[in-house]
């Protein structure tokens, strides 16, 4: 039997210092915009995205290292996102997993400044691994990456989100933004360790689509959450969604409901990652613990 | 004799029409991001930097089709750093090339989230080139953008332009804000042209060097126009930088010697277009215009 938590653990301290290197402390002028990004990507956090890169890239037969570096992009990409998300003209938080968010420490232009840094910075860091290694293997991984994060992806979830702001969300709605806020990323994750690892196309449509499910149940969960925990367990404001008034599964379907709906995407999901066999056991578990999780 | 004006505006035409098809119009839900997107990206302008690209690119003996992609990301990401430049937490403009702001027309919200978008579908169109046709050259060329565009190119120069905003500036730190926000984007076109097109390491080389000298006296000649043009010829706020109190080459070193100054750079840019020789005509004649226009 896996021990999750540790493997988790020990997947996670892998990540971080790469992402230390990968952003390093700039002792030159003007060390500001560094430490900005560095404050957020380094804020800790459970690192699953560039985990699910590197663990979809080795179920496929894929060597970790070839996939480190959109792993690591994934996470910037993942972590500007917050930091534009908290912003006062976007969502005005001022807490991001228990601390100050960017923009309450460095103000408001550098904020936006360390967004647009760790974006471009993500982008430079997969274009230096494809140069390394002008496969399709490399580009593909990039391509992923981009695509799940881009304009027909996370980012237009978040313009959809900002857009129907107050408003009142039909069910149908409310699936657009999970599919691309929340969904998209992941399912750009599995997807891109699935082709840096070398898998066939049939093996890629696969991951992709457990990641879309398990992206949908983990934001689903994320709702109902939002509703049944407490500022410490979870690291970020409670009840900001009906604070803001926002339509969620909670508010449609009720916490019960919406647990049957997770549990159901996260069955679908595991049963992907059992007919792909024995080298996604740790995506399997990984899914399972994601789509429960508690806090 | 090259007829400068009119191979400027076909080449114009030619990249105005591969934008319009990079980002579409999007009828389906939600429209607004594209819309916003679009409101800038193809806000007219000269198109120097995608021209360069291309021309670059055609200068070592490649197509321009090649270097399409890439060209119009460039122009993506320019139009992108231009967005968030306006936004009130930056340069707080309500008008860019004669007409309103992006977060003026859109809100401060959308417009954040339409630079996000444009530098997101930058990435995306260059992995897609690279996808296509996984080469040094495709991969090669993203590098470069992403690197002229990055922390340590533009990003950086647009950093230390809003750290040091309102306190004087010495020569070094203007000739570092100018290096890098302007120079760094022009260096990057020449280079991804040069590198798609297939030229080697020592052409490519003198391809960066040119394109350093032209974006730095490109910049001089913007701060000389601020205080020598009108609203009408610039299509923005003249004596801006007065207004915000800024320190340029004109403070510094008055109009006169600032001119003399630009025209050194200048000269020592054409000469390199001469040694690579008659493959580089159009980026002769462009370059003398650029460094030497009244508007």
């Amino acid at each position: 039997m896996m021990d999750l938590k540790q493997e988790m653990k020990e997947r996670c301290a892998y990540i971080e210092q790469a992402l230390e290197q990968a952003v390093p402390e700039q002792k030159d002028f003007p060390p500001v915009i560094f430490e900005a990004m560095r404050y957020s990507l380094l804020a800790g956090g459970k690192r699953l995205r560039p985990m699910m890169v590197l663990a979809a890239c080795e179920a496929v037969g894929g060597k970790k290292e070839d996939a480190l570096p959109f792993a690591c992009a994934l996470e910037m990409i993942h972590t500007y996102s917050l930091i534009h998300d908290d912003l006062p003209a976007m969502d005005n938080d001022d807490y991001r997993r228990g601390r100050l968010t960017n923009h309450k420490v460095f103000g408001e232009d550098m904020a936006i400044l360390a967004g647009d840094g760790l974006l471009h910075h993500a982008m430079e860091t997969m274009a230096d691994a494809c140069v390394k290694n002008p496969t399709p293997q490399t580009t593909g991984a990039m391509k992923a990456i981009a695509h799940g994060a881009g304009v027909e992806g996370m980012l237009v979830g978040q313009v959809v989100d900002v857009f129907m702001e107050g408003k009142p969300l039909d069910i149908e709605t409310l699936d657009f933004i999970h599919l691309h806020k929340t969904a998209a990323m992941i399912r750009g994750a599995l997807q891109a360790g699935a082709i840096c690892g070398g898998a066939d196309e049939k093996t890629v449509a696969a991951f992709a689509l457990a990641g879309e499910k398990i992206g949908i149940a983990f934001q689903i969960l994320d709702d109902i959450l939002d509703v049944t925990s407490t500022l410490e367990e979870l690291g970020k404001p409670i009840h900001s969604d009906e604070k803001n008034q926002k339509t969620t599964y909670v508010t449609l379907f009720g916490i019960e409901k919406s647990r049957e709906i997770a549990a159901r995407l996260s069955a679908e999901a595991v049963s992907i990652w059992e007919e792909q066999g024995e080298g996604c056991a740790f995506l399997l578990e990984l899914t399972k613990y994601l789509t429960t999780r508690t806090f």
